[in-house]
C-alpha cells in the first residue's frame, strides 16, 4: 500500500508527461496541470492522468505529492501564485537541471507543514511536448536529490520510494553547490560542445555522406530546446564557463601535439581517455 | 552469379573481421590473413573465413578481390612485400580513414593489370580485434570511394556491387582532398572532442552519478585505440588543426555569450544547431 497515492504533475511536457505515464502504470492516482488543454486531453486519452486542468486549484488540495515539471525560471512564480492551494503534509518537488539560482527563494515560499525536495531526474529527450513523453527514458536513469539545510530524511525517503517504483536507477543525494558544478560538466558542457560542433560545419560540404557513429552520437543533442537551455546555461553560467575553460585546455593539448607531430602526447591523451571511459563503464553508467 | 567470388581480407581486426563475416554470409569464398593465428582460428571456427594464414602467398593468387584492413601506415609496406603474389585483374582495396598521405605511393605499387580502389567504410567500433567483429556495424553505414586519376568506373562498379551486397547504405564517390578535409570534421574532430571532454573531468567528483544520455553519447568514443588514432590524427594533421580551430571559434561564441549574459546569442546558436541536426536527420543519417 503506497503512502503517497495522489500525485499532481504540473507541466505535461516530455519530462512531466513521462512521469505521469510511469506513475499511472504503477497505480498512482495522477492529475495533470498544463497551460495548453491539448496535452491534458492527450494525457487523459492515453491513461497517463486521471484528470487535469489548466490551473491547479482543484488538484493541489487532493495531492500527497506535487511535481512541478516547469522550466526552472517558472517555479518560483508558480509557487507564489498557487502555493496556497497545497494541502498540509504535501511533498513538493521539481525536475530542474540547475538549483543554486532558486533554492533560497523557493524554501521561503513553501507552505507551512509542507516540504520542497529539490530533484533532478537525469532523463529527458531533445523533443518537446507530451507527445514525446515516454516512461522508457526514466528506466535505469540516474536520479539526483539536492539537499538544503531544510531537507528532511522523511522527504528523501518518500521521494526515493516513488522514483524507485517508476524505474529510476541510482539515487544520489548531493548539495546545491556540488550539483550545479558537476552538472555543468556532465550536462551543459556536452550540449555546448554538440552545438559548437554542428555549427562549425562547412555548409558547402555534403556532410551527410561522411557521417559515422561518432558524428551521429556527438550531434544528437545539438537539436536543443533554445528556451530551456538558454535558461539552464545562464542560470549556471559561472560553473559552465569554468568547465568550458577546462575542456578548452584539454583540446588545446591535442591541437598542440598535432602541430608538434607529437605522437606520444596524443597516445597518452587517448590512453587516459580510454581508461576513464572504461572506469565509468565499470560503474554501469550505460543504461540497458 | 557473382563476378568476384573469391575475396581475401588482410587483417582480421574489427573492421576486416566484420567484412569477413558479412561476405561469408553472402556466399563469397573468403580467406583471411592475419599476423596472429588466434584470430584466424576463431574466424575459421565461426565460419567467417574458409581458410587463412599469417602471410598471403597462398591466398593472393586465388583472389578476385583483396581488402587490406590494416592500419593506414602498414599498407604501403604490405604491397611492397606481397604485391607480387596478386593475380592479374585483381581489385585491391583498403579501409583506411585517411588517404592523402599514401595515395601516390600506393598507386605506384599496384601490380600490372590490377587496380587499387581507395575505400573508407564509415563503420567500426572502439574495441579491437576479431572477437568484436560484427557484420551488424556495416548495415546501412555510409561507404566512401575515394577516386584518383587512376580510378576506373569498372573498379567502382565491382566494389559497389560487393558492398551493397553486404549491407552498406549510401555509397559516395569523392576525391582525396575533399575526403580528408570532410573526414577531419566528421570523424577525427569528434574523437578529439570526446577525448578532451572526458580528460577534463575533475576526478574528485563522483561523475558517474551525474551522467545522463548526453555525457554517455559524447564520451562513448573516448575509448579509443591509441595506435590507430594517433596515425589517423597525424596523417591528416593540417585538416584536423583547421577543423579544431573552427570548432573552438563556435565554442568561444557560446562562452562569450555566457560572460555577456546574452540569451539572444545563445538562442540563435541553439536554433542554428537544431535546424542543422534536423536537416541531417531528413537526409537519414541515423541508422535503423
Amino acid at each position: 500500500m503506497k503512502k503517497d497515492k495522489v500525485i499532481t504533475i504540473v507541466g505535461l511536457g516530455v519530462v512531466g508527461g513521462s512521469y505521469a505515464i510511469a506513475l499511472s502504470k504503477k497505480g498512482y492516482t495522477v492529475y495533470g496541470v498544463n497551460r495548453s488543454s491539448q496535452s491534458i486531453d492527450d494525457a487523459i486519452a492515453c491513461g497517463a492522468i486521471k484528470d487535469g486542468g489548466n490551473t491547479p486549484e482543484k488538484f493541489f488540495p487532493l495531492s500527497d505529492v506535487i511535481i512541478i515539471a516547469l522550466y526552472p525560471n517558472q517555479i518560483v512564480n508558480y509557487l507564489e501564485q498557487y502555493g496556497k492551494y497545497i494541502k498540509n503534509g504535501c511533498l513538493i518537488s521539481d525536475v530542474a537541471g540547475i538549483k543554486s539560482h532558486f533554492v533560497d527563494e523557493i524554501n521561503k515560499l513553501v507552505p507551512e507543514g509542507c516540504e520542497f525536495l529539490f530533484c533532478h531526474p537525469m532523463a529527458g529527450r531533445e523533443k518537446r511536448g507530451f507527445k514525446y513523453a515516454d516512461d522508457k527514458v526514466l528506466q535505469g536513469a540516474n536520479f539526483l536529490i539536492v539537499s538544503t539545510p531544510n531537507t528532511t530524511q522523511s522527504a528523501i525517503d518518500r521521494m526515493s520510494e516513488i522514483v524507485t517504483d517508476i524505474g529510476f536507477g541510482r539515487i544520489r543525494i548531493t548539495d546545491v553547490a556540488t550539483h550545479d558544478k558537476v552538472i555543468a560538466y556532465t550536462s551543459q558542457l556536452p550540449h555546448a560542445i554538440a552545438v559548437a560542433l554542428i555549427n562549425s560545419d562547412d555548409e558547402n560540404s555534403d556532410t551527410a555522406s561522411y557521417i559515422g557513429d561518432s558524428y551521429r552520437d556527438l550531434t544528437r543533442i545539438a537539436n536543443i530546446n533554445e528556451d530551456l537551455w538558454s535558461e539552464l546555461f545562464l542560470g549556471n553560467k559561472d560553473n559552465l564557463i569554468s568547465t568550458i575553460t577546462c575542456f578548452e585546455t584539454q583540446l588545446a593539448i591535442i591541437k598542440q601535439a598535432l602541430i608538434d607531430n607529437d605522437a606520444q602526447t596524443l597516445k597518452s591523451a587517448f590512453i587516459k581517455s580510454s581508461d576513464r571511459r572504461l572506469a565509468l563503464e565499470k560503474k554501469k553508467i550505460d543504461k540497458k
